[in-house]
């Protein structure tokens, strides 16, 4: 059998690059999430059940099980489970892709993206900010009347502001942020007040009463994080664009869900590759180390697989305060991804590097041939569940989960 | 006599490094800028009669007398001024700086910045926007009534969201602003929407409406150098705690009034030495070229004086689209203007250079001795009256009035 590898690529990297992920509005999980059902809670990374699950992972399943009301408390929370009676999918089995341990339940709103080309939607959850979160793994009460006020009174207020801003371009925006010292993945400053300033004017006119319009501008403008959930939802609709493509290498999914690393390839269909997470290399908060450190976990890979995060690192020197390193670094890190990616982004680009595109598109064979894994910026998780975050930092996903795919694949086509 | 020059320019310079402006509110011109008074009209750069006056300069001060009432039309204005019962004195006599023209009259509202280290207060006008503008020359009826707005319902939300929010420090928005790809004087895209981010939770609770909350933000939002004026205040403050240290050679004023460059020397008091102004290098809008340029004007040359703008040039390296240039010549911008510097900012660093201070208080002699100018970047106005911006590039000051600043240096000190 002959297959056209170059060709089948350059078709996944012409999709990906020609989508165009347009952000036009927020809906109930249960009544937009493709497959989503009221047992079923949707979590980071490659599918993994129960008993495998991380501290934080597990933390969060039981803060979205109170939180539907499913479950009283903690042991009620475990209980539901270990008797079956709940079901825990990836999001990425239903268009849909979350931070760190990224459950997501029926009664959750979610971010909604469309891509304008392609005509397929993707799907994110909310931003919660900093501190005791679900997405680590907290699930204290101040944790879920938190998430209670963004689905109550955020949610709505966002998504009429949506409407009357007609959609908001993430595309336009994501590039814009490169310009402003973003990498998209752990620095989104310019992008969430980008976002903040491209809703501002509309959540003042649709908000019911002043004080709740300065409170959603407060939760907008207060999170530098704000907007990764729909730049995640925006690159799941980027990768997405360029995943089933027969016959192409291209990796279309890196996601992690705080025990396993997995990734899809193009060619490869919906086939997970996994392998042991490893624990980021970062900065600490004060009074944490590597030693409480969970295993990678999220799917904010996503950004990395639609080439910005760790990709775009060149254009975001200020972030090694914030992950370590110098910001000489930062530059060597983008100029790395280009030796495993097949093409320079056409939208992104990175004005300290005469404004060349970002490394796009990762090519399975030269990750295997050159023993160059990916590079990964990401938050760092308590192993615990019901801690927190802990710090920040960098990460590879293990070689053998590409050597792994590769062998797949020529399995698969028969080389 | 013995003048101890570098103990001189160490305290001149410790003097605006220790400079904290934060702005504290606005009010109208007549009633917090001292000496205004109601025939008083402020113009940027060195003073200059009206005979001598540039097109845009003459333009500006005709749309204000129309704004304050004081003429009906052009040919009112004008002849109110040359019958001599308007007075026009410089921005930088009432510890104020205006960008481009800079014309400010007794009914505008001004912004308030305080150094809260030294005392002092410095003023600035709102900025307008882009396109038919006060300050680059227009006076159309679209001009003023868009004055009019800032004026009387803008500034009165300003005033009071900037009340409840307790001020802002200016210096840390610029310095948050130089790790997010602005250099602080043509490039505040960040710095425009922090801004609008510290305010816009208390403009939602302090507008009459929620369709003026709207408008409002809309208008901070819309402007990418919304935060110009209040950042060109905050250089003077800085600048200003620079000034008047008997024999220090630190550069404590450049300003253009679009006719003549002035600087003023810390040591030689309030005397300015003044050469003709430059034509800035630099893109023109569709349809406009330099033929139609006015040589520079402005005080925004403040920005450079307190090392941020094209000094800060490397920390903006997308800046380029905007005014001409490649990348790498952003960071050598910066790399140069280190030989004419006292000092690295303390507050202010980039990314890039490993978050090296920003090269701040220009010493005369460094000037005179290497050849070498400093670097402005600034928008280019039309040289004819009415028409506004044209482009945006780079421009150097003359030598010659760094030359015969020094000889009046050597004069007053008797070397």
């Amino acid at each position: 059998m002959t297959v056209d590898i170059e060709g089948a690529n350059r078709t996944a990297i012409e999709r990906m690059l020609a989508a165009r992920p347009i952000l036009t509005g927020l809906g109930r999980a249960r009544d937009v999430v493709p497959g989503m059902r009221d047992n079923l809670l949707l979590h980071a990374g490659p599918p993994i059940e129960w008993e495998r699950m991380s501290g934080p992972l597990r933390g969060a399943v039981i803060g979205a099980l109170i939180f539907e009301g499913l479950a009283g408390d903690e042991a009620g929370a475990v209980a539901l489970v270990e008797r079956g009676e709940v079901e825990l999918e990836p999001c990425h089995h239903h268009a849909a892709v979350g931070p760190m341990a990224g459950v997501t339940s029926p009664s959750m709103q979610v971010y909604v993206v469309e891509d304008s080309t392609h005509g397929h939607r993707t799907f994110s959850n909310l931003n919660e900010g900093y501190g005791k979160v679900l997405r680590y793994g907290a699930f204290s009460a101040e944790v879920l009347d938190r998430l209670r006020w963004m689905n109550d009174t955020a949610a709505p207020v966002l998504a009429a502001a949506l409407a009357r801003a007609g959609g908001i371009d993430l595309r336009a925006l994501i590039a814009e942020a490169l310009h402003m010292g973003d990498e998209g993945h752990n620095r989104n400053k310019a992008g969430s007040i980008l976002f903040l300033k491209l809703l501002a004017p509309h959540i003042a006119r649709v908000a019911p009463d002043g004080e709740t319009a300065s409170d959603v501008l407060r939760y907008l403008g207060d999170n530098a994080l704000a907007v990764l959930n729909p730049v995640m939802a925006a690159c799941k609709a980027m990768a997405d664009a360029a995943h089933g493509i027969e016959g192409s290498t291209i990796v279309s999914t890196m996601a992690r869900n705080g025990t396993d690393f997995g990734i899809r390839v193009s060619g490869l269909g919906d086939r997970w590759l996994t392998a042991p997470a490893m624990v980021p290399d970062g900065l600490y908060f004060p009074g944490f180390s590597s030693a409480d450190a969970n295993p990678d976990i999220g799917d904010s890979t996503i950004t990395e697989t639609a080439g910005i995060g760790a990709f775009a690192m060149a254009a975001a020197p200020a972030i090694v305060t914030f992950i370590g390193g110098a910001p000489q670094d930062a530059v060597h890190a983008t100029l790395e991804m280009y030796e495993i990616t097949a093409a320079e982004h056409t939208h992104f680009t990175i004005p300290a590097l005469g404004f060349r595109g970002t490394p796009v598109g990762i090519d399975l064979r030269k990750v295997v041939e050159l023993g160059v894994t990916p590079r990964v910026n990401t938050g760092i998780a308590h192993r615990q569940a019901g801690v927190g975050q802990v710090g920040a930092g960098l990460v590879r996903p293990p070689l053998a989960v590409f050597e792994e795919a590769l062998v797949a694949f020529a399995e698969r086509y028969g080389f």
